[in-house]
């Protein structure tokens, strides 16, 4: 069973702005709220479908309609969790650092957040109009990653005053990245989506990097942030840790 | 105007079935038109709801609403156009050439083909089972890309049995691509988002490839196709042409 209260804090989940004041995400389908589980996120409740999938207080056996109005995809799972914010530790200076600034689709994030995960990057710094790591739809992206890397919001030109280490932008006008030597630990900025780094922030970073584009026409317009962000993250990793 | 078969047709060309039959395929936007028709795609007909648009006999003034019942996108845009899809010519054994198998996802599509276009490989080779690449959600993604890389549908199995060139696949269990010494000119196949390469085409090939893992957890479960396919295409590129 789920309570009209229920439903009705649920679906307020959607929104950032009940997300901050409960403190509560969503996660939908067994496979990503198991992998949330498994990570040691607090789970609060859990509503599902399927009988065999019930096996704590806190679970309970829901209706496909019920299961419906709690549901934020298309096509409902079988299940839909509300799980606890995780207190983030504060951001240090070590290891590699991503920073994004102003980047704003949530599936962008999500790939982002994955790629982390897979280059063992620890922490994300994001800019405060950075889209939220517990939208629902970076959530069903990340899936466990979300877990495993910690995404701060905070003020970047704050931040890149009091790191100690080196700072490196993404931008069409750098250094070509294939010819640098690249240093074990460092902060890496990627831009926004149609605009990239901002001029406040590309003026406080150490050295501009550029992925040179090949072939003959050259037209082609720019990399996706995502894929940009791959090819840094291969980039940094493969120069120091061969 | 816009005639009501006109209509049914644009609205038909949604489905693959559709835009085999007549040739035609769809775009939205003034900027994704212009590109196509910069690259020299050829325009069937367009239609806008912005008079200065309108310089030729097939373009068409057309209120909002009869636009938005031609709009495949949830907001439409100002303009939507009808090109005819362009004729390929064959597959040649030449340059960087990169092959999927069986990729299902439009975005991943859209964005594998921005990648090729950025990295200078200008062939990409599909099983029959990957997207269709004028599919409105990869030519929406795509922009002038679409018009700058060949994309053809074939047997990959009789396409890897005729290529002359050494052939590689991404997967979880190859060697290091970060120690591979890569030739300049190669077939880099990429597979399905939940299976990877099938068996079958995985044993056609010359050598697996694995971009490795970093960090203590490594619980990340895979790469997307695309930022794998962005990795993979960078490797190539930074390793033969510096």
């Amino acid at each position: 069973m789920v309570s009209k209260s229920q439903t009705k804090l649920i679906t307020s989940l959607q929104q950032k702005k009940y997300r901050d004041q409960t403190g509560f995400f969503v996660a939908e389908g067994p496979k990503v709220i198991a992998e949330l589980i498994n990570e040691g996120i607090e789970l609060q409740w859990l509503f599902t479908v399927d009988q065999s999938e019930i096996v704590a207080e806190n679970h309970f056996l829901v209706d496909e309609k019920a299961l419906k109005k709690l549901s934020f995809l298309k096509t409902a799972n079988t299940s839909v969790a509300v799980f606890k914010i995780p207190k983030n530790e504060s951001i240090k200076s070590i290891g590699l650092t991503v920073v994004l600034d102003a980047v704003r689709d949530p599936g962008n994030l999500g790939t982002i957040i994955r790629l982390c995960d897979w280059f063992g990057v620890q922490q994300l710094v994001c800019s405060k109009d950075t889209v939220d790591c517990y939208n629902p739809k970076v959530v069903q992206a990340t899936m466990g990653s979300l877990a495993r890397v910690a995404v701060h919001y905070t003020s970047l030109p704050q931040f890149l005053q009091n790191t100690t280490q080196k700072t490196y932008g993404a931008c069409m006008d750098g250094n070509n990245i294939y010819s640098e030597e690249l240093p074990k630990d460092a902060v890496i900025v990627m831009g926004n989506e149609a605009n990239g780094i901002s001029e406040e922030i590309m003026n406080m970073l150490n050295q501009k990097l550029t992925i040179p584009r090949y072939g003959e026409a050259q037209r082609a317009e720019s990399l996706n942030v995502a894929t940009a962000t791959a090819i840094f993250l291969s980039e940094f990793r493969s120069a120091t840790e061969m």
